[in-house]
């Protein structure tokens, strides 16, 4: 069987071990003679998967008890609007902390909804470094940043702390569970599964409970994290595939070691790769300022439009996938969430000497 | 490898044709060297499912070319949200016909978000009736149907007709695919995937492309029907497996010679158990009346509770999985879409003959 090296940005590479489990029960789940994807989710099957899911991530993260998890539809792009609709009443302001393009499209999800505030920006810099200097509004209902971005190449090493009575809100959607942090030095953390989770369809809301006081009840019942928190998720059909490849996902991290384990083999994977970038004199240049360079994402670019052209050309034909930047930066990201092996990056690495060997 | 009789009501059972068909696939899909869930959902490949998909349904379903064919997550449910969002202006009013906790649900968000009214309503029967005697307000948003009841088992025959300047909207969740329709009669087909078309996870939405224009730009992006339009449903990560899935259950109603098969084996399946309880003589009553049987949920009662609850016992043993009645009414109901095979549904009339048989 064919397998490449999978460097999607999201949907992304999944653990092999994960892929052939869920092929192995595929027609069979568990001895009910049904697929997991035919199983009611209101049956004891299926509630077993859905809680698994909810446990193994509690465990992992080591989430407190006052928050609840929960599965929801929709992606970050539609959390962008939930939040500042169950969390920005018209007497307050929304805080961004712009970090990139995904944080620039929460902002304007929000300045529809009520008054904004940006807290800081490393726009200016061409989002090559994570904003500092931070100013929150004195009205602040909230405090939002990305933890990672996946286009820019950038991640968040030392989170702003706020006043308490200002919840920190995180889209961890491209670095979860990818390093250890305290759950509890935020009130809302959400993450789509298609990068460090599982496959996509399915978002991860970890929520402080006494957030869920203010939801107000005007609002779309579905985009009510109280209707999700009330109903453990099963308000309606979730999509009980995707959570269920969440929960072997899952699996396979505690089955590696959790998080501390994930986090020394993710540092380790991007450590070959920003070593190559800097011992090649010049000829890979890296995005992201050294110390705002991401883990999960390592973008750089070659000294012409014709070299990144002819890299990707040939990266691809070496069985590379995925290691063109974003349609809206160009060019080339490699994307090693926690299923990208250690030997992928080393032979990316390889590849990059080489290429740069014939082509200096 | 055990395979049971499936009359969930959704998810529900799939083509095991299917099945095997991902089965097959899930680690190397089509010589890619990766699963269909870890392709980018920007990658050619996984743009083809995608296309593929809605090239599908255009062809089963002879959709016109002035609709646009969407897949969205979230369900019906968020659905109720989106429509009045979209196409209920503040100097209208939405109308609602009921017939059965589908319907009432999508009314509640409506009214939500602005005026509505009931045109009509079968909840005196107990909503074993189609509801009839509409009345449309004056300055009618649109007409708000659910073509089949999962819970109460009724489906309309004879759809409503408004007039052309009054959308027409159908929340076709539980029969979309079993029967011929013209799309044309309809300016927005709406249809969570868990029942005839796919796995839970996805949302068809077929929309009338000239209702886009009414769309307005203040509401939340990912609820607004022109960003999926305007996106090809690729605005954000769409939940590609499930697309993929919905893609293999379209093939599969194409080669049993598509909806018109599909229609004649349905009508089949729900003949046997029909006239299983008709002649019954009173040990099985069907819940619907008789002109608005449900082709897709067959419910029906026991004299007591105890003999129903002994029949769904020995159902269970026999190897009968999700004959139990929604929780909100009790009974039996027996989910026949698609992917139900006759000989499921011949199996069941047996079972129901020979248990009547050991206790009239």
């Amino acid at each position: 069987m064919k397998r490449v090296y999978n460097f999607n940005a999201g949907p992304a590479a999944l653990p092999k071990q994960v892929l052939h489990r869920a092929q192995e029960e595929l027609l069979d789940f568990q001895d009910t003679g049904m697929s997991v994807m035919e199983l009611s989710h209101r049956s004891k099957e299926y509630e077993k998967v859905h809680q698994k899911a909810a446990t193994l991530l509690q465990e992992l993260l080591q989430i407190p008890n006052d928050y609840e998890i929960l599965f929801m539809q929709g992606g970050a792009s539609l959390q962008f609007s939930a939040i500042p609709l169950n969390f920005l009443p018209s007497d307050k302001t929304a805080n961004y902390s712009l970090s990139g393009s995904w944080s620039e499209k929460a902002l304007k999800e929000a300045q529809k909804i009520g008054s904004t505030h940006t807290s800081s920006t490393a726009k200016e810099t061409g989002y090559s470094t994570i904003p500092s200097q931070l100013t929150l509004s004195t009205d602040a209902a909230y405090l939002h940043i990305t933890s990672n971005n996946t286009i820019f190449g950038t991640q968040w090493w030392e989170f702003p702390s706020t006043p308490s009575y200002i919840p920190l809100i995180a889209d961890m959607s491209s670095d979860i569970l990818s390093r250890t942090i305290n759950v509890e030095d935020f009130s809302l953390i959400y993450a789509g599964a298609q990068k460090n989770l599982g496959p996509s369809g399915v978002t991860v809301v970890i929520i402080k409970k006494e957030l869920l006081e203010q939801c107000p009840s005007n609002i779309p019942t579905m985009l009510n994290y109280q209707t999700h928190a009330k109903n453990k998720s099963l308000y309606n059909t979730p999509p009980t595939f995707s959570i269920y490849m969440l929960s072997l996902v899952l699996d396979w991290v505690a089955e590696q070691g959790g998080i501390e384990a994930m986090e020394r083999i993710n540092k380790e994977k991007a450590e070959l790769l920003y070593e190559t970038i800097d011992q090649s004199e010049g000829f890979y240049i890296g995005h992201a300022e050294k110390d705002a360079r991401s883990h999960m994402n390592v973008t750089f670019n070659l000294p012409s439009e014709e070299l990144t052209s002819n890299f990707l050309i040939q990266a691809k034909e070496e069985g590379f996938v995925g290691l063109g930047g974003h349609r809206m930066v160009g060019g080339c990201r490699a994307s090693i969430y926690n299923a990208v092996p250690l030997e992928s990056c080393q032979a990316l690495a390889d590849f990059m000497k080489s290429f740069q060997a014939k082509n200096r």
